[in-house]
């Protein structure tokens, strides 16, 4: 009755060991009661010291012959990258009718659409719960859960190594640069961490979350992406004073004309599950038309979770359950549209550096008027002894296109004297 | 290659009206592509007024007859109980091979292991999301997601009624008698309400929770339960002075020979996930060996919720999905042993009413001491006119054997008034 399924895994980093791990004690963990017992690896390097043995499975330096080897019944894509040997081992798995689980939200953000197709012609399941919040099932409650309602948004962190370095900022009082070198000595950060701080991977994650909330497919090119490279302690200070956190929001709403897909900081306010969301933790809100919002917080990352977060696609695939990738058949599947950004109504939190000298205030207020953009609250602080200094407002809900206006025209006041801050806040 | 599932519907209150509704307008709902028509019913009177057309199904007096009909390829069950027409109706389908939908927690947690039998010996699947936490999927996230973890205990508000009431209780400072009458008056409670305020409710719920997290048999009667009839306006008030608010909890955890299943109201800190859940909302944390920590926080109950989450269970049957109902296959079910409650740790807050003379303080905390029960805070109110004081007090964490022990003596106590109010505290 019970069958053995041979797992093959090409990436050998900290969820591929996890994964190993798991397996040599557990075979037979999935309630279906099969067995999945990993028979062949491939990595980069087949000598580099692990703390797991790989003596006791087959070796392939191409993970495209390890995905094609007929050893391997279910190919487990730990590889990373968008394209090169991720793409090409995931293709030649599927193109032979082979499951695949994947971690690789590039792969899936940039391919999604295509590899579904290619998974579906050939009736293989491809399953990524590991690719979004790692441990923490958005995946699997977007794609199943929510099926008997209609997803109006997503919003939430999807990038614990941003938010574990804005949670060090406010907690340490430290600048950006320092807690990002220390979280890449811990290993918390990439050696290059831009995907990271950039927003582009929180951009991949939250692309795939849309593509199964709303039945499109995964539309990256259309995600506008703003990282935190331009949150300065300054403005965690001085939004903290205003009653916020700020944090890497992703986001995907529904909206006139399509789908809006974003990234960038936000405000929070201090009491809101975002700003109670800390260090590398991640978490979601999922609103929908029956189901009014649903909350889900937990790992976004590591060795463990990402690892349980593969088997319980791996346990899936043994179901036998047959779907379709992103909620339709893949020959049905389009890009969202983008949504008409003049429709769309923010807060937002804005810090201008402006010459301490009489007038400056008049300036800056007449322009926001003029914008049509209305002022919150306001805050300045004297400065030591410097010739510039800071002052940061809020705005009421305005049409977002006049605040990015208002912005540009400040920047090019003379007494302004970089680029203003201009930071969403987060609606209670 | 669609198929039409045929669907026989069982209970027309709020649940099978939401979906009744639902299907009529979305009969394709599904990713897998296949269309869900409802084709007959049944209900107690026929005749009542309804928000929704009937007329076009075929009726059933008997839920078991139309569990039978040919025109029933899903019987989905809402008629709620542990027993009758609801458990004779689920065999007749399960018997017969028909997949079963149902939002029944009094059926699954006192007959689950039963009918899993009954359910994997015809291969029919046995699905109840709507039973726990109606819309926020608790059942999919511990039957899938947790399968390549080891979950550790699950715990938090399963009772959208009972914490309605204690948000109430605390937001209005109205006496729980009084916040009771006003929503069974709103419909918010039964107008027998002993389900929801005896406990009993949550603990089904967390029964079944329990067998999907530990694989075992649900295992009702071994709950512990205490419901929120003891709770009273002046525990609130001296909670909240204490830093805490007061949550109907319910809990299984893995421990020394077994599973503790619990249900009884608790502290919480105010920052504390579970203080922050409010109004008629669920929580849950669930806590693994890999994966650390997940909460996960929705709707409970109503029809637009509840009805979304029989239809993820209507889309899962038409994956062809194959699992047991609880982990392992029904014949290896066991019901899980209980714990050894010596070995149980715990903090308290106890609420005794005093005599208000001299030396009441000296025996009180006299008697606590010979127990073993060390002392944290300490709060006595001056009292207007009154002969008798509440006194209370937090404990430090002890063997909660001990607190219990400690607070039959003080009952006995001549200058204790009434049974000690005992409430145990959340750890944070």
């Amino acid at each position: 009755m019970s069958k053995v399924w041979k797992i093959g895994v090409a990436g050998l980093g900290t969820v591929g060991g996890g994964l190993i791990k798991f397996l040599a004690e557990r075979p037979d963990f999935a309630p279906v009661g099969d067995r999945a017992v990993v028979t062949g690896v491939s990595a980069r390097s087949r000598s580099r010291p692990r703390d797991f043995d790989i003596s006791g499975f087959a070796w392939f330096d191409d993970p495209v012959q390890l995905a094609r080897s007929p050893d391997t019944d279910i190919f487990v894509e730990l590889v990373g990258g968008s394209d090169g040997p991720a793409k090409a081992s995931v293709e030649a798995a599927l193109s032979m009718g082979k499951p695949v689980v994947t971690a690789n939200k590039a792969l899936i953000a940039e391919h999604g659409a295509e590899l579904a197709a290619l998974a579906e012609a050939n009736n293989a399941p491809l399953l990524f719960e590991a690719a979004v919040m790692g441990g923490t099932p958005a995946v699997k409650m977007l794609r199943e859960a929510m099926v008997g309602d209609d997803v109006v948004s997503v919003a939430g962190i999807l990038n614990g190594t941003c938010n574990y370095i804005l949670t060090e900022m406010e907690s340490r009082e430290r600048a950006f640069a320092d807690v990002l070198s220390e979280a890449q000595a811990k290993g918390y950060a990439e050696a290059d961490p831009t995907m990271d701080i950039g927003g582009f991977d929180a951009a991949h994650k939250i692309c795939i979350l849309a593509a199964l909330a709303f039945g499109g497919a995964p539309n990256y090119p259309a995600a506008e992406i703003e990282g935190v490279d331009g949150v300065d302690l300054i403005d965690i200070r001085f939004a903290r004073e205003l009653g916020y956190r700020i944090r890497l929001t992703a986001s995907a709403e529904l909206g006139e004309g399509g789908v809006s897909v974003r990234v960038h900081p936000a405000l929070a306010p201090l009491a809101h599950p975002l700003s109670q969301t800390v260090g590398a933790t991640n978490a979601l809100f999922i609103q929908g038309v029956r189901i009014p919002r649903i909350f889900i917080q937990g790992p976004g990352a590591g060795e463990g979770p990402t690892a349980a977060a593969c088997c319980a696609d791996i346990a899936d695939i043994m179901t036998g359950a047959v779907r379709p990738v992103f909620q339709k058949p893949a020959t049905q599947l389009k890009a969202p549209g983008a949504v008409d950004a003049s429709h769309r109504q923010a807060r937002a939190y804005l810090r201008l550096m402006v010459k301490d000298e009489a007038g400056v205030l008049a300036a800056v207020t007449e322009t926001l008027a003029e914008e049509g953009v209305s002022i919150d609250s306001f805050l300045q602080k004297p400065v030591e002894d410097e010739a510039w200094t800071p002052i940061v407002l809020t705005t009421h809900e305005t049409v977002e296109t006049k605040i990015i206006a208002a912005a540009k025209r400040l920047e090019a006041l003379p007494q302004v004297l970089e680029k203003p801050r201009l930071f969403r806040i987060v609606r209670a």
